[in-house]
């Protein structure tokens, strides 16, 4: 098999091919099976009556009406949606997506669901809230960080005091935790610097902006068992969240995850779903529940915004002798947001002798936030990159030659602690520095920016089988959906370590009942993690093909060899026998010891980290603010790139959503605490005419940890787009941005010197 | 684990017991889904039309005025299902398989499909088929075996010479094959027999009479993969026969078993499944394909009728000198009968020296018969077991006793070559002779008869998984269908194996796409091969299981044993641990290594002949011919009963069916070919009240081959009943019944000594 130490060179016959995407002509034809395109006999539809405050105590809740409504069959509250026995053993996290999912005497946001429905359509199911007479006693709210955190703020847990603090606070507050890390003496470091940079960064929450509305069938049997279909980045995840909040057995649930149109970590946890369960539970009925576009925007998670103080220090070749970083993010009105990971990344892309980050977990009066894309790392390299770009440029030294010298390589201690193996950062910057793009001139009202940006990648539980037709072709099943074609990556790994044609593999996704536990697709885990244990599964069903071939042959199974799709005998005693392909020791399966298959379940360790610079040119109108993305490049170090094409596509669909959030998207709360903008009309998120098309290159510098070197590749590419377009505007304008999105107000504010 | 060698006295905690089914509540709820329970967006309604002859040469079909109707979307004849380029390597039986789906240039039975029709609406699809004008050249017909062999016959298939004839014929017939088995000498045997008995025997067709009818929902997409949903015994055979005669690679088809309304071997092979999906491939659309009833009595496969010729000689010791039988079985107007099976099972309940049994494959003009409970066996057992009554009637020995004394048993060496492992014919007759039953007076007009059957079981190619979740319950994965509770069987035997509570264990059939192959729920393998199966896998999960504990424990993983559901240290130096539960090493599985499962591909072999006695008491009503059945016992040798419940259901399913097919059930032919009582009205099969409490008793001598012990118990309890009910009802009445079934007519005629 392929060894993993150093295959940077290695050649392969699949891996690396673009193939068309499986997925393809079902998807364009519309046979796809989405959330919502499920129908089970019987079926009633569901909606959810959701909070017009942003923060109120429920003081009752009166379905009499509701109930009597002709064609309604249950309704529900959060008196419905116990976890029974097992409540005390809720872990926190469950607690909180637990009174995420249905309000528990307070509604924390606009949009907080506090009743629902299931009648026998969805308009008698629309007609039934109004039925609803919710008395509502509204309190105080407070939507934004800095007002959330200043002393006489509302606060919204009257029973939660900042965790790891020194002393422990006597009073409670809107701040659940810090934390710290780093290394090194922050303040000798600022002694040694030349230059300083020094400033307060704000971002806007933006919502992932799937084009899918989160949608889920649930089947609660009279038995106890139970079956959901849903559109979710995690069918185990959307099991265990419903098990727990319902009080089920693992094995007596089974979640099919449908086709997914986007998820961007937006569908890594349950919103609807467990309301749906228990709607069917409660009237022995399956149910259907899809939100509409404002209930997504209301009620499903966005980014957290963020407040970013960030102070740089350098000295006058270059060299930064101190970083530090201060980062308030907000998770809703619930803790546990991405602080620790954006707080990771703040200064993960450079190797620093002094640096420290202290990051704090803010709630205020907003839907609990969700992944979107290397959650909180976008907003921690916006401060980051923005100091580095103000820096160079007071330095004298081209931006990228002042990353290169900072820049982290193999054995750099990261400043959230390990020290890094193999990886590629240097290679992007240097790419970046001899691309055309960058040598390019600018015209009138252009600037340029670079900027780069850092993302773990997650490995995890994970499971996949590979079975051998009789007839040579192969099934692949694996655990995680699909939503950025590892299909398509899956069959080329499995073609690849089988020596068989990509077009004889095969892969579906299992549903929770038909394959050991596999953590969800996100943190870029699925094509490194599902791509290892498919794989080994590929490799243990070589084992099985070539003790097949002994068996034919004969001659003891240590005495055969798999190269090229063919079992050979190997080794002086081995004999001499014709290599045998694959499809001949297929055919023969059943007659040989029973059908061929290889499985592999694991904990996928060893991901590989991955790096990207992007380029931007941005042109204003410095008349209206408008800003225009006229050139933008994105290099990343994909490890090894399985499918190039859907690489290449996660690099620009990143770029893209990062281009909407810097520029564009952002979540408008008025005085009411309400939100203003819960549609694409008023969420203003780029089409295909406000982006340039998004050049790519993809940097190879295999990941040692995976047998083809992938690192993963969808979370990075946002990384640096906000850094990248604000020191693009900065120099177009002539004055640093500090506030995402930089939308024509902003811009015309900064313009006008205000 | 088990030991597999002696485990007559073991005890077991879960194995033997009787939980309630877990597929009850569905099913009396209506909740579960059967084969044409499934809806698919823009589904089509198909509806096949069949030829009124029972051999016509087909001219021409046009189907122009047909596809011109509004809502039609597809019209299919045998010309759009060519299995293309891989047509000449179709195997034979596939050939024909082919053949019997859509007539090829000849309508070979009344109901042979011809054409088939895709529209918007069931309606709209039968008005088509009116539409559909076919020209047929009628050619002389035979639907009556003794009428096929003669020499003046029609022949059906021109081309086709009987097959192991020595001399090779010269002429083509209409039998397809000959047969022959035994041993000894037989002329020495009957030389030295003081008794002989010879007579023909008869009986007709009848079907499996399942309640749902063929039913299925195919969908063939564009980029040239499909899915069906259908009613079978076998999914994965489904998928091989379907992927065969549409040409597709066998990946590239996933074929899910719904629920089944019953099958008793008639679902082991495809009729409107290929039709369905060619008719998909053709227009674009899915495609739901519902027999009616009575398509499925003119076009789904019963039972062969069979003519019988059997001769037995003993002595006046009650030992049988010789036996012989020539069996003719027709499998409609194809090749490729039950005559191996019948032929095979006709003396394989006795230990005879001297034995010869000759068997005939014949075609007649009638659908294709296909399986039904031990296929062949009946016929066959019925011969030589009124043989044996009329036998030991004129030697004076008790019938029990006289085959107690020609009983095979352990190092028998069976008519059909292997000698006999452990088996347990001896015992159910010894209890058979004990029974209050066999001890009880008979009233006036009635006679009691007995007779033995004797099934093989089968093995084949099977598959299963185990897979443990972190709240320790377990989910089972198999790939043969359900149809007698095997699911519940299977949940017993991990449980057992695992050590864990039969509650915290499901299983689920995969579908093909999800599980390595597994052969069809059929001959009686599914609780012994998928027991296996799953035995093993839960082998496999312990082992990992173990290393788990070792891990956690930091002792080697051979110094881990597993018992009661706990992993435990053992030996000398394993260290002084509390033992740990399953549940406990379940919960830290993500942290130990990954998930926790077992796997197991295998050929199950080693399968345990299963042997049945049966005691039936049946009541003459000499002025009508009416007989009633007053009495029945079934006493078979289980191996093992796993659900004792299934068990007794399988032993008095199999007795009523062979009551029905005894008395009253037969397939009635006009002198036209045409099917006269295709429907349950004219068909007579038993209800509620036609026949007595079935009475059962298990016998379990284990069958050393299974690590519990199990033989498979379908298909047995339908052997004897044809040759107890003539035993009992030739009793009553004085004289030999040689004919099936014993309709009144027949009884009157008998009586009346016609």
């Amino acid at each position: 098999m392929n060894k993993i130490d150093d295959i940077s060179g290695t050649e392969y016959k699949y891996v690396g091919s673009r193939p068309v995407r499986p997925d393809g002509l079902d998807k364009v034809t519309g046979k796809a099976q989405f959330g919502a395109d499920l129908y089970a006999p019987g079926m009633l539809f569901a909606k959810i009556l959701r909070s017009p405050h942003a923060h109120a105590r429920i003081l009752s809740i009166d379905t009499g009406k509701a109930e009597a409504l002709d064609g309604v069959k249950a309704v529900l509250t959060s008196t419905d949606l116990q976890p029974g026995e097992g409540a005390d053993d809720l872990e926190d996290d469950m607690d909180h997506v637990l009174e995420n999912v249905m309000a528990r005497g307070k509604a924390l946001y606009d949009g907080h669901a506090v009743a629902a429905v299931a009648a026998t359509s969805a308009s008698i199911a629309r007609k039934a809230l109004k039925l609803i007479d919710v008395e509502y006693e509204v309190l105080p709210h407070v939507t934004d960080i800095e007002k959330a955190i200043a002393p006489d703020a509302p606060v919204i847990r009257e029973d939660m005091y900042t965790q790891d603090m020194d002393p422990k606070p006597d009073k409670p507050s809107n701040i659940a935790r810090r934390m710290e890390i780093g290394h090194g003496d922050i303040e000798a470091g600022f002694e040694k610097a030349d230059f300083i940079f020094e400033r307060r960064f704000r971002t806007e929450a933006a919502h992932q902006g799937y084009i899918e509305p989160h949608a889920c069938l649930a089947d609660y049997r009279s038995d106890g068992h139970a079956e959901i279909w849903c559109c979710t980045q995690g069918h185990f995840m959307v099991r265990s969240a419903c098990a727990a909040l319902l009080g089920m057995e693992l094995s007596k649930l089974r979640v099919t995850a449908s086709e997914i149109g986007g998820g961007f970590g937006g569908k890594t946890t349950v919103f609807i779903e467990p309301v749906a369960l228990a709607l069917s539970r409660k009237c022995g009925r399956p149910v259907k529940l899809v939100m509409d576009r404002d209930e997504v925007f209301r009620a499903s998670g966005p980014t957290p915004s963020s407040v970013v103080d960030v102070k740089i220090g350098a000295n006058k070749d270059g060299v930064i002798t101190a970083g530090f970083a201060e980062l308030w993010f907000q998770g809703g009105a619930f803790p546990g947001s991405v602080i620790d990971l954006g707080t990771m990344c703040a200064f993960a892309c450079y190797d620093l002798e002094n640096v420290k980050a202290i990051g704090w977990d803010v709630v205020v009066n907003r839907p609990k936030s969700a992944a979107y894309r290397a959650p909180g790392a976008p907003m921690a390299a916006f401060a980051v990159e923005s100091g580095l770009d103000d820096l160079a440029e007071r330095i004298g030294i081209d931006p990228v030659d002042f990353r290169l010298k900072n820049a982290a390589e193999e054995g750099s201690t990261a400043a959230f602690g390990p020290k890094f193996r193999r990886i590629g950062l240097k290679e992007t910057l240097e790419a970046a520095k001899a691309s055309d793009h960058y040598n390019s001139p600018l015209g009138p009202n252009q600037g340029r920016g670079i900027a780069c940006g850092f993302w773990f990648n997650f490995g995890g539980t994970t499971s996949a089988s590979i079975k051998i037709e009789l007839d040579g072709t192969a099934m692949v099943t694996v655990g995680t959906p699909d939503i950025g074609g590892s299909r398509a990556s899956m069959c080329l790994m499995a073609a690849e370590t089988l020596g068989i044609p990509y077009e004889n593999v095969r892969c579906v996704i299992a549903d929770t009942s038909l394959l050991p536990y596999s953590a969800t697709t996100e943190g870029s885990r699925t094509t490194h993690s599902s791509g290892m244990a498919t794989v080994y599964a590929s490799e243990n069903a070589i084992k099985v093909m070539c003790g097949r071939a002994a068996k034919i042959w004969g001659i003891p199974e240590d005495a055969v060899d798999w190269k090229d799709g063919h079992a050979r005998p190997s080794g002086a005693n081995a004999g001499e026998f014709e290599p045998m392909s694959l499809a001949d020791i297929a055919k023969k399966a059943h007659e040989t010891g029973g059908a061929i298959a290889g499985h592999c379940e694991f904990e996928a360790g060893k991901v590989g980290q991955s790096f990207g610079t992007h380029i931007a040119d941005a042109e204003i109108d410095p008349e209206t603010g408008f800003t225009k993305i006229v050139r933008y490049t994105v290099i990343q170090d994909a490890g090894r790139a399985i499918h190039p094409s859907y690489v290449e596509g996660q690099y620009q669909g990143g770029a893209v959503q990062g281009i909407g959030w810097a520029l564009n998207e952002e979540y408008i709360y008025g005085e009411d605490g309400r939100l203003q903008n819960a549609g694409f009309l008023d969420y203003r998120m780029p089409v295909c005419s406000d982006v340039p098309m998004i050049e790519t290159e993809i940097v190879e510098v295999p990941n040692a940890g995976h047998p083809f070197g992938v690192r993963g590749v969808g979370e990075t590419p946002i990384v640096p787009p906000l850094g990248a377009i604000g020191n693009a505007l900065s120099h177009a304008i002539g004055t640093r941005m500090d506030t995402i999105p930089m939308s024509p107000p902003r811009v015309l504010e900064a313009v006008s010197g205000g």
